[in-house]
């Protein structure tokens, strides 16, 4: 019985060491290293090889090492096998930490003042308080909700908005296509965490961006493709959008000349807003293979029909 | 009896309204209308007047309207009459935020970041988990503590050294000369939140450098005459230290043609980390003058042997 492991080397080889103390029975391979195909029941990657069902005929479970499945093509996993997506505290902090310091960043100018000290300009603005602005999370699942909490302890106004219903303390929620209308124009500072799914693709667009009040600000913590780059500029460019923060692209690395590289109000980082850790993530891991060795229900587990 | 105020005048409009409905029975002058000086019997400043003593000679007490008093002329104050620095909840706020901004800010590369995306380079680097990151705030007022609260909360190794023991849950706590230079060793990241004093004048320089690790990354938020402005460029040039992030400078606005505008691995602002803010600083000096006519400690009161 084993384990392969493809994804990113480092991370694999503190995997390989934590289920040979804590899973010692499960062979532990890092692709290309495969050992007995037949012996495969349980896959981790980002991007899975080609016919698994075809390479390993004893699969039994398919874990993402990232937070979301959109990467995966789930019509060449067959139905039997569950696919679930990494939730792990590692990544979480990593967002929290990520989400935290860019909505601050837009909530205190960093982006006009980076500009201004380009050009020598000395020129305070005042200093706006927290529970004057109103920041909106799109998308209340594990890391929307962890990112909320965060933000509400600073004093924001904060809202989410969540394709079904969700609740949160001190948080107010929203949901389905009205909901969406009135939290959108409520958000000075709005926060993209949807996964990526065929309802999502393109929902950062010139509409949307419309019901947003003049002046707001867009961080896209989520996937490259919930945004329409071009609706973007064009929103920058005639300021109704204020500034932009964006972890993520359509095509990465972005393409060089791209418009994003130069634009003054927008900072771009690369993909790097959180990373599955090394131990938190094995321990998640080990614990959804207990689950389904004991037959409990599987943290993160996809349904296919959602696409998350 | 009235109270006159000199300093940013919206703020002292908000404050006079807030005057007339808690404070009915005193008069409220913003300067430079200041009404019968025998009437004045407390004054509120960023900088007081030439010759307070003479101009009103029925004074009670003094306020500064900053977190500091490092710009009064303490000597111009007579013995008698009481100074007390701002503590209100505002500008506690509005540090934590800029604090919180710009450890992780440091923590997360973004002047790296920024750099590359300049450069139209995309590059991830791996994220570090705040648990191997060891964050130390110098001075553990009001500000250095509430900062610090906040940090631990994010997981950072959290650190506080103060002149006078200090105690806070989750903070390794540090005094003394000898307890700097341990608390200096173990730091990644310092924030100085130090009073500006003849003792901590020039406290970052290259001595203090030196003693922080390969690497460390610097938060002057205190104010400009804490830092050695050479020893600073020498530390970032010689790539003992990586990063600093200035919000404050010894000569406000900073010169032109100073080497700070430009440096790629400073990011600086123009003192806006934060602001006395009307509504909590009108309550925090209404609070002082109720405990003034009733004989109770002050809060904030200035100890004149220590400077703040």
């Amino acid at each position: 019985m084993s384990f392969l492991y493809k994804s990113e080397p480092v991370r694999g080889a503190r995997w390989a060491e934590l289920f040979a103390e804590r899973a010692p029975d499960i062979d532990f391979h890092i692709w290309p290293s495969i050992g007995d195909p037949r012996q495969v029941r349980y896959l981790a990657a980002w991007e899975p090889p080609q016919d698994i069902a075809q390479t390993f005929p004893n699969l039994e479970l398919v874990f993402s090492v990232g937070a979301g499945v959109d990467q995966f093509d789930l019509s060449q996993i067959p139905e039997h096998i569950p696919v679930v997506r990494m939730i792990e505290s590692g990544l979480v902090a990593g967002m929290v930490e990520y989400a935290t310091l860019a909505v601050l960043a837009a909530h205190r100018d960093w982006l006009t003042y980076a500009n201004q000290q380009r050009s020598g300009i000395w020129k305070p603005m005042p200093v706006r308080t927290a529970n004057t602005r109103r920041v909106g999370v799109l998308g209340m699942g594990v890391l929307g909700k962890a990112v909320l909490e965060k933000l509400r302890d600073f004093g924001f106004q904060c809202a989410g908005w969540n394709r079904s219903e969700r609740s949160l303390p001190g948080v107010e929620c929203f949901t389905g296509e009205q909901g969406l209308a009135d939290f959108l124009a409520r958000t000075d500072i709005l926060v993209c965490l949807l996964p990526l799914t065929d309802e999502t693709r393109g929902i950062l667009s010139q509409k949307l961006f419309r019901q947003l009040p003049q002046g707001a600000m867009l961080l896209n913590l989520g996937r490259g493709d919930h945004l329409v780059e071009e609706d973007l500029l064009v929103a920058l460019d005639s300021n109704h959008l204020s500034t932009a923060i964006l972890d993520v692209c359509s095509v990465e690395p972005l393409s060089e000349g791209h418009s994003f590289w130069h634009h003054p109000r927008i900072m771009l980082t690369p993909h790097i807003a959180s990373m599955t850790q090394p131990d938190t993530s094995a321990e998640a891991v080990l614990d959804n293979l207990r689950r389904h060795r004991e037959g409990l229900p599987l943290k993160g587990l996809v349904d296919r029909t959602r696409g998350y």
